[in-house]
């Protein structure tokens, strides 16, 4: 493929500078800007659309399982968060807080939610009466703020998007089925709708969420072999239930508390998808999400430009009419090879070139984003052609991104080993460990990495812990993360 | 059709108690619930899934006509808002503040956005160089916040969702010529989708939004007589250009300020439905928003009742499969006197009945919410019988809209006139007016009532000014407004 070098070099190599790849390509391929507002970021029409679409494949899903969406204040009174002592020690730190309002100083201070289980909470202890009440299964949409200090687009920003659900149970059994659930949920849209592969796991007790009695977590590997939780699930136990009084009375007559659950996913699921499958010429996007799945280019020279241009737009048509998102680049001042480069930057999962030999022989070239396999396809048969790429193109990238972890996954014994493999080849590293949280702080001082999970399916058992030596209580998945 | 007194007798008669009424039925229907945070609701899944039925009407409608979703952020530094003087005189005694966050008194006060014009306009002199990037159409899905006063659920919160389309456009002609789109753009969702007549118009100079050149609006009439807002469209002429510096090249090489609109609807558009369609009985939901379009309840006696269900379940399916939002209620423990009554009440616009006999006959019941008519249908083609009686429902509404409004819609020579029809029956006043902003002002001090728009067709056209008797400049309608 011919490349005009001037135009790659502005896009930094991953292997040269990963941090700068990222934001290279990512304000290159006009998914997003930074805001006058600290860490804050302005999600452009492609990043949004991104966002829109892994939207509607959770909330289909969501739906599906029985949840509906509701919408709670933005505004979050100070007293709510001194009813979970975890949770206060958990979000204070990062919460911004508004004084005035209405050319008034306000009585109580309101903090711009972080997270909603305070707010929910105390909606649920006036909505639930009886277990006729239960489950109560409800999911926001939602902006949260988290003043950060070190803030990277998409993956971490003051103001980002969410869903977080909520749901109420009878007993902890179906609040633990359903905290499970979701998880799988969040791991069906990551694996087969981003093509992103992850493992699942349970945090550590010093990892979980502030309030939490467990927590679960997906977790990805980037590029740079570090690890991005892609989502998290919740058993919250009966911590906010008594703290906000959430009480049913049960099929036996009593006053019982609820047991509930809370599980998100945001907008660094967009940050991540990019450093998973991107690479040095720039974008890759999962055709599931694409804001444009296929790009059509019309080539050939100026007096056949009319023909060919007539047909593209018939294609257009057809293409458009089956759902696919598709658009033409038919600019007559620009060059094809311009052109490739530009939408291989953009990640454009196919082009389609169509040029007046092919016009005369009925067919047009495909070519996937990933492998760069060209591929001659009969225009009668287009529609079902595209779509059979499409699903290559997303099974190429599962299956790329698979090996890349595989190769980046490593087993270690000790802190020193750990050490060792974390400067030769970045990545995860699986470890025994004593369930101290003294052996868990020392991986993190003198490696940089946390524990991401202990994953449900590791491979592997490991005996011991690998920085006191003594017995391996769980077998841990390490590594630096965003 | 029988009624259980008890159960109609928990919502205040409208004649009674418009207020009372209208605040009786969100509640009972389950729409809404005051939340701790003043001014603030939490709307709950049938509130919100009305909201998220009108986003989607709204959305398709906006992509179709080239505009693309982006986000921005929710704060607004202070210094913004002193950019344009007309801007910040309007907002500034709504805005909430933040002042502290992550722990620290921030330098610069951020302001929650009340409406993104500034932080837009901040972003678009960034993004537009040339008369190539223009005209640019962006909408926003957002929550904003204006700090009021006086508060009713979903017609004036404090915190509320919306959307607001802003463009930029390289000459006033393209820029009013999209002003004037997306306001017929919201006259199609309001009218086809909610089934309210509403009356197109320019805001008088008084009533323009705070930094627009020309402000325009569709009023809708309430059952109760008053007038709502349902949506706005703003020629911002280059005001906020100047502001922000929004210049690009233009075609003849000099440097221009682009002409700027914005519109936007908000969750208003939720309370404005059930004030003009609501009746004693409760709601009545527009059959294309509304969450549950066909109740489906089986009735006859216990022996029977196996079948029959299995026939509902069947129905039921076949319905779903073919789009139709359905629920079935076969509970046992519950008549269907009671059922009856609670989906009245709930607004479901189609009521199915499937008793033993009906079964024997091939045949269900159909019952419009408007009109309490029965219609035998043959259950081999109830799909297609459903879709008819859901497009009569929505047809039914938008005419007993449209005719009490012309029951409710006078026409008034003097301020006297006005006075002793706004007391003898609400409604709507058409009215001359010579242009003084002291007239239209005495109008609102003696009457409550406020201009509501100068129609683009009033149907007559006044001489004089309804207040001074000078020659009228325009005709206009007055009306007290939520």
């Amino acid at each position: 493929m011919s490349k005009d070098k001037a135009f790659v070099t502005e896009i930094t190599p991953q292997g040269e500078d990963f941090s700068r790849w990222y934001i290279d390509v990512i304000k290159k391929a006009d998914l997003m800007d930074y805001s006058p507002v600290r860490g804050c970021i302005v999600f452009k029409p492609d990043g949004y659309e991104l966002w829109e679409n892994i939207q509607g494949a959770l909330d289909k899903r969501f739906k599906d399982t029985g949840h509906r969406n509701a919408y709670f204040p933005l505004f979050i009174p100070e007293s709510f968060f001194q009813k979970e002592k975890e949770h206060v020690e958990g979000f204070n730190p990062e919460l911004p807080w508004v004084t005035e309002a209405g050319g008034e100083k306000l009585e109580e201070r309101l903090a711009i939610r972080p997270t909603s289980e305070t707010m929910i909470g105390h909606m649920y202890s006036k909505w639930i009466n009886s277990y006729r009440d239960l489950p109560l299964l409800i999911n926001q949409w939602a902006n949260v703020v988290r003043w950060e200090k070190r803030t990277l687009p998409f993956l971490r920003t003051s103001e980002f998007l969410w869903q977080e659900g909520h749901t109420a149970h009878e007993t902890e059994e179906d609040a633990r089925q359903e905290t499970m659930k979701m998880l799988d949920v969040y791991t069906d849209v990551v694996e087969n709708v981003l093509a992103i592969p992850v493992i699942k796991g349970q945090k550590t007790p010093s990892e979980k969420f502030a309030g939490a009695v467990d927590t679960y977590s997906i977790e990805a590997m980037m590029k740079d072999g570090r690890a991005v939780q892609a989502g998290t699930s919740h058993y919250l136990g009966t911590n906010f239930a008594v703290a906000f009084d959430i009480k049913y009375l049960s099929r036996e007559n009593t006053q019982e508390y609820c047991h509930t659950t809370s599980w998100g996913v945001s907008t660094r699921l967009i940050g991540a998808l990019i450093m998973v499958h991107g690479d040095d010429r720039g974008l890759v996007m999962p055709p599931k999400v694409a804001p444009t799945q296929v790009i059509m280019i019309p080539i050939g020279p100026p007096k056949m430009r009319e023909q060919v241009i007539a047909k593209t737009d018939e294609l257009y048509a057809q293409l458009k009419a089956a759902g696919v998102r598709v658009r033409v680049d038919d600019r007559a001042d620009v060059s094809p090879g311009w052109k490739f480069n530009e939408y291989e930057m953009r990640g454009i999962p196919v082009r389609l070139e169509l040029g007046p030999r092919d016009l005369e022989n009925g067919v047009c070239v495909l070519v996937s984003r990933v492998t760069g396999e060209k591929k001659q396809v009969p225009l009668d048969n287009l529609v079902a052609e595209v779509q059979t790429m499409l699903d290559e193109v997303h099974q190429q990238m599962f299956e790329r991104a698979s090996q890349f972890r595989g190769e980046h996954f490593f087993s270690v014994e000790t802190l020193d080993e750990l050490k060792a493999s974390l400067e030769e080849k970045r990545g995860f590293a699986l470890a025994g460990w004593c369930g101290s949280e003294a052996c868990e702080k020392q991986v993190k001082e003198e490696t940089g990495a946390t524990s991401r999970n202990i994953p449900f399916e590791p491979g592997e058992t490991k005996a011991k812990c690998l920085v006191c030596g003594d017995e391996s209580k769980h077998t841990v998945v390490f590594a630096r993360a965003y």
